[in-house]
């Protein structure tokens, strides 16, 4: 990559601002030390070591993933406490027990008895036992036990008196903070999020069950902490080392703190449409938000004159939002620049990352695929 | 893979039925040659050695390729005669060189003058020259010169008189089939596209330009072919050999000849919100086609009564339509099969392909990513 910048890459090409990452980053760990809490980072969005190592300080402990294939990936490369915050998947039990019998801190994630069961059928050798995280729904509506039904903490109970197991958190994510519009109603979900879980810690704690630390996370959350968060053991947001405007809408950033781009190039005039033909289409973008942003698929960066407007798979057609296109500020072979509405979809469709530093690309970043 | 059964499979999985695909495939080699017209198959769907070989009929001459990746990947394994059927990217004008330096041909696609210097640009060495394809556009409205326009004939006369090229082709793409409901309208479609295509070779001939071959494609179109396309010289679909829901509801197939399925697991049930959980994001199935079939994203095989009613990046949820859902019906770790809105994008979110013949994994495919 030595000497390449930005324009010499072949596009499509998913392009990272380092030092943006870099400062998504820095700030995340900040505001969490801060706090007084436990950054324990997701992998899901970029799948990368080198990302990775940048989220955790280079400490490549205390880490959330998605996916086995994540867990393993980050396995084989020197981490360790690694937490598939993911339903226990019962055809993936025996991975699970391998990454717990080899690491010295692996975590599974459950929301019912029978999962239990299944973690009972395969007990652990070399004297390991299966770290258990309960996940809790505090009104997110995806996995977890709801919070206000006795079936919460009659099955942390379970999971605390089984033997070869051990509760070690309850897990919550406020993915509903993805349906706020500015910092007030994301402190405002946060906080009802973070309150549902330490009540549900102080009932563990009133019947006897102290240990099992608590988390909760979401990047819009965790970019506008209340302080009773500082109550918590740990947060788990990832989105944040990348943004995207997704996140700058919900207000969980501006969009200057987005690290993530799409360079595109122009293939087509097409004037009788008053259209251009550039060479991304969604295997470069992913379909990501419908194209319902004002300026559809995505942010064309420096012309908000634009607008993505569809997309197949290897081609995007581009528009003016009014008026005619002056064809002769777009030639043939010109780059464009998209900022993607969601950065972790986007991030999926990509085998490789050009990061660059001031417009010199400085590494390639691969991520990890599969499951 | 030995002994293995599609039950065995890790999931989130896509599976493909190998009787169907070699069905698929060989019922379009013999429309093609019934009708006496050159199958050029395109590889996009798939992206695959394997699957390339099947339709080819074991050639691994004559194909059509979307990306550069994709030349390269099928140029490595000894496919010769490969046209990439992409607007020249001003980018990739010296990768397109060592590949037509490289193969016995390697054919181009343009559809304007200044992609055409950038080829003068560039002569090829070893006394090669371009092979080029002219784009034109039949209506369909992405990319090539419109038919309609002067320019068409212009450009075609400007390629063939240039030195070092060959105006190998006229290329069109009915893409516009795509908007059909049935095997009337597709025939409509692909007799139009058909006439136009054949109107401009004789303006050509009348112009003293005999040579180059004309082709037209589209999985709807070359599924449903007109007796008038026998006289084009090639036909370039390439969904066919999987189909998809969307084609089915085009009509250019039945639902049983899908030969496409991606497997998932139940991961949770949650009676309060009438909603199963299953292991089955976006990033298993793409988000084509916006979840606006009356089943949601996908059809659910055998379960005409659910629907999968969103996503995010690793999970599914799936409700019935209507009424209340029985959960014995679905248990935990059971296996649910979606049949895709759009085998294209779902493919292209796998990193692996899992081959079945009568429910028996007997080969894996791995296709080929990137630009």
């Amino acid at each position: 990559m030595a000497g390449l910048t930005m324009a010499d890459l072949s596009t499509p090409a998913l392009l990272l601002d380092l030092e943006i990452v870099q400062r998504n980053a820095r700030l995340m760990l900040d505001r969490c030390q801060k706090l007084g809490v436990q950054l324990r980072p997701h992998m899901k969005t970029h799948k990368t070591l080198e990302c990775a190592d940048i989220m955790t300080g280079g400490s490549r402990r205390c880490i959330v993933v998605s996916t086995l294939a994540e867990a393993s990936f980050y396995a084989d490369r020197g981490y360790d406490d690694i937490l598939y915050a993911y339903p226990l998947p019962f055809d993936k039990v025996e991975r699970c027990a391998q990454l717990s019998e080899r690491l010295s801190l692996f975590h599974v994630l459950l929301d019912n008895s029978l999962a239990l069961q299944q973690l009972k059928k395969r007990p652990l050798s070399h004297g390991k036992i299966w770290h258990v995280w309960m996940k809790l729904d505090c009104d997110n509506g995806r996995a977890g036990v709801p919070h206000s039904e006795p079936a919460a903490l009659k099955l942390a109970q379970e999971i605390s008196e089984t033997a070869g197991v051990e509760l070690t958190g309850i897990y919550a994510h406020c993915g509903n903070t993805y349906g706020c519009k500015g910092e007030e109603q994301i402190k405002a979900v946060a906080q009802q999020t973070t309150a549902i879980t330490l009540q549900f810690m102080e009932k563990l704690k009133a019947i006897g069950i102290q240990g099992p630390k608590s988390s909760i996370g979401s990047t819009p959350s965790c970019s506008h902490p209340v302080p009773e968060m500082a109550m918590l053991s740990e947060v788990h947001p990832g989105n944040y080392v990348f943004y995207d405007v997704q996140q700058s809408l919900i207000g969980s950033c501006k969009l200057e703190d987005v690290a993530v781009r799409v360079l595109t190039r122009v293939i087509g005039h097409y004037p009788h449409r008053n259209q251009l033909l550039v060479d991304c289409g969604w295997t470069a973008l992913s379909l990501d938000g419908g194209g319902r942003l004002p300026t559809g698929y995505a942010i064309i960066e420096g012309h908000p004159e634009l607008k993505l407007t569809s997309m197949t798979q290897e081609h995007g057609r581009v528009e003016p939002i009014s008026g005619e296109l002056d064809f002769s500020q777009f030639p043939l072979g010109s780059v464009l620049t998209f900022i993607p509405h969601h950065a972790c979809a986007t991030a999926a469709m990509h085998p490789v990352y050009y990061v660059h530093s001031k417009g010199k690309i400085v590494d390639t970043w691969k991520p990890t695929r599969g499951w």
